[in-house]
C-alpha cells in the first residue's frame, strides 16, 4: 500500500518505518568475512529505533510527484544512513560523549571507538553508493543531482559545519545569540532535513517553484523541530527519548530554550510549524500528510 | 603542459603534485565563518605533503584516452580527498594512534580529536560533491559511475573494511597468513588504488578490455606498493618517511616482511611490479610513464 493511500500521519509514519527499514536491511553489507564487525555496527546503528521522520519526508514529497516507491525508499534509506552515521560520530567520546542512543548503548559503547568511527565512515559511503545505483532512478542526471545535494547537505557547508559550530560553542562556552543558534541548527540538522523534503521534487523532476515551496516548508519545520528537541531536552525523560535528557542544561549550552524560555520557545515552534504548512498550498489536498507531519513535529513527546 | 608531454616519471610526478594541489586548493571550503576551524583542518591534512601517487595514476590513465585535463584533475582531487580523510581517521588515538603524518603533527594533534573526525567526514562528502559537478564530466552517466566506483572502493567492501581487518588483527594479535594479509591490503589500500588507475578509462568511456588491463596493473602494483610500505617500515627513518617507522615491528603486527623476510619480500615486490607493467602492453608507448611508475613504486625510499 503506497504512502498516498494513508489518510492519517501516524499510520503513514508506521508504514514508513517498516518499509524503509526493510529497504535499508537489504542495502546494508552482510556476510561473515573477517571485517563483518563493521557490517554489524552499521546495522546496529541504522536499523531499529529512530522516528524515520526524514524518510517520511522523502516518501511524502515523492508522492506529490507520483514518484515510484522503490526510488523513494532508496533515497530515504540513503538519508537515514547519513543520519545514522552522524549520530554515531556525534556520540563519540571526543564529540558529545553520549552512551545512549535510540534507547540502547551508543555504537562505541556496544562495539568500540575504532569500530564506531569506521561504521560511520562506511555508512556515509554506502549512502552515495545507493544513490548512484540505477534502481534509484533511470536518469543519471537525477542520480547525479541527488548525490550532489546530499554531499552539500552533509558536508562542511552543511551538517558537519553545524556540528563543528556546536563543538566550538561547547568548548568555549560561548553565549550564542538567537541568530547564531539558528544558523548552527540550520547547518547541523536543517540541511539534511531540507534535502529530505525536497528530494521528492528532484526524483520527480518537478519545476523549480514546487521545489522551492518544499524548501520553504523544510526551512521552517526544521527549525521548529530543533526548538522542540531543545524543549524535550528540558522536559523529557530517558525512556521516552531513548537518549540522555538535560544534557544541554547540565553542560550550560545555549539553546532556544535557554534564551527564549520554555513559554516563548513553545510558541515560536508552533508558529514555525504553521508557517511551514503555509508553504504547502500549491499542492492542495495531496500534501495533507505533510501538514499533519508539521503538527506532529511540534506535539511529539520524543 | 599536459602530463602526456613529460617523458620522465620524476618530472611528471612533480607536475602532478603542483597541478592537483592547486585544484584541491580551489575545491576546499574557505571563509571566516564560525565553523572555519573544520575548513582549516581539511586544508591542513590534504594540502602539502603526500606523494600524490593516486593523483598521478588518474592523470596518467586519463592521458591514455585523451581525457581533458580539468576532469582528470578534479577526479584526482576527489581521490586525494578520500585518501586524506582515511589518513586523518586512521591516525586517531582510537585507531592507529599516530602523532606524525606527512612530516608534521597529525590532524588530531594539530587541532583536536573532534575537529579531526569532522574534517575527515567533510573531506569524504567533498569528494563526492566534486565528482558530481558538471565540470568533472559533461556526461551525467560518467559522473554517476565515478561516484559509484569511489563509494564502493572506499566503503565497507573496500578501504573501510580493510581498516577494520587491520584493527582486529592488531587487537587480537592474530597471526595472519599471507593470504589474509593480501586480502586485508587489497581492501585497505588496493581498492582506492585500483579506482585511481581505472578512473581514466571511466572518464574516457574506454572499452571494457582497456579498463580491465588497467585493473590488472593496479591489482599487481597495489600489492607491490604495500610490500614496499612494509619494507620501509623496517628500513626507513622518520625524516624520509614523514611518519613513525618501526610501528609494525614494535606492535608485533604481521606484515609481508614479518612473514616472508626482507629478502623474499623485496623479490616479491619486484616481481609484482614487472607483472603490473605487463598489463600495459595494449597501450604501447603511451603508457611509458605508468611503466616508470611501476619501477618507482618498488625503488622509492619513502
Amino acid at each position: 500500500m503506497p504512502l498516498s493511500s494513508y489518510r492519517k500521519f501516524d499510520a503513514a509514519l508506521a508504514y514508513t518505518v517498516q518499509a524503509v527499514e526493510r529497504t535499508m536491511e537489504r542495502l546494508l553489507p552482510r556476510g561473515d568475512a573477517g571485517e563483518a564487525r563493521v557490517f554489524e555496527a552499521m546495522r546496529y546503528s541504522s536499523i531499529g529505533g529512530g522516528k524515520r521522520l526524514r524518510a517520511f519526508f522523502v516518501l511524502a514529497s515523492a508522492t506529490l510527484f507520483k514518484v515510484a516507491l522503490l526510488p523513494a525508499l532508496r533515497t530515504a534509506s540513503a538519508i537515514e544512513f547519513v543520519h545514522a552515521y552522524s549520530l554515531i560520530h556525534d556520540d563519540l567520546p571526543a564529540m558529545d560523549d553520549d552512551d545512549i542512543r535510540r534507547g540502547k548503548p551508543s555504537c562505541h559503547k556496544q562495539f568500540d571507538e575504532a569500530t564506531a568511527i569506521l561504521a560511520g565512515d562506511a555508512l556515509q559511503a554506502l549512502a552515495f553508493e545507493v544513490l548512484t545505483h540505477e534502481d534509484t532512478h533511470g536518469d543519471t542526471a537525477v542520480r547525479a543531482a541527488l548525490v550532489s545535494e546530499l554531499a552539500k547537505a552533509s558536508g562542511a557547508h552543511g551538517m558537519v559545519g553545524g556540528q563543528m559550530l556546536d563543538m566550538l560553542a561547547q568548548t568555549h562556552r560561548t553565549d550564542l545569540s538567537i541568530g547564531a543558534i539558528t544558523r548552527l541548527q540550520r547547518l547541523k540538522t536543517g540541511a539534511l532535513f531540507s534535502f529530505a523534503c525536497t528530494s521528492g521534487a528532484i526524483l520527480g523532476k518537478a519545476a523549480e517553484p514546487m521545489r522551492s515551496a518544499l524548501g520553504g516548508y523544510a526551512h521552517d519545520l526544521g527549525l521548529a523541530f530543533q526548538i522542540v528537541d531543545d524543549l524535550l531536552d528540558v522536559e523529557g525523560n530517558v525512556v521516552e527519548l531513548g537518549k540522555t535528557p538535560r544534557k544541554d542544561v547540565v553542560s550550560g549550552k545555549a539553546t532556544f530554550v535557554s534564551i527564549l524560555g520554555l513559554e516563548r520557545a513553545r510558541a515560536q515552534a508552533s508558529l514555525l510549524a504553521e508557517q511551514a504548512a503555509g508553504h504547502l498550498e500549491p499542492f492542495g489536498n495531496a500534501a495533507d500528510l505533510m501538514r499533519q507531519a508539521a503538527t506532529f513535529v511540534v506535539t511529539r513527546r520524543a
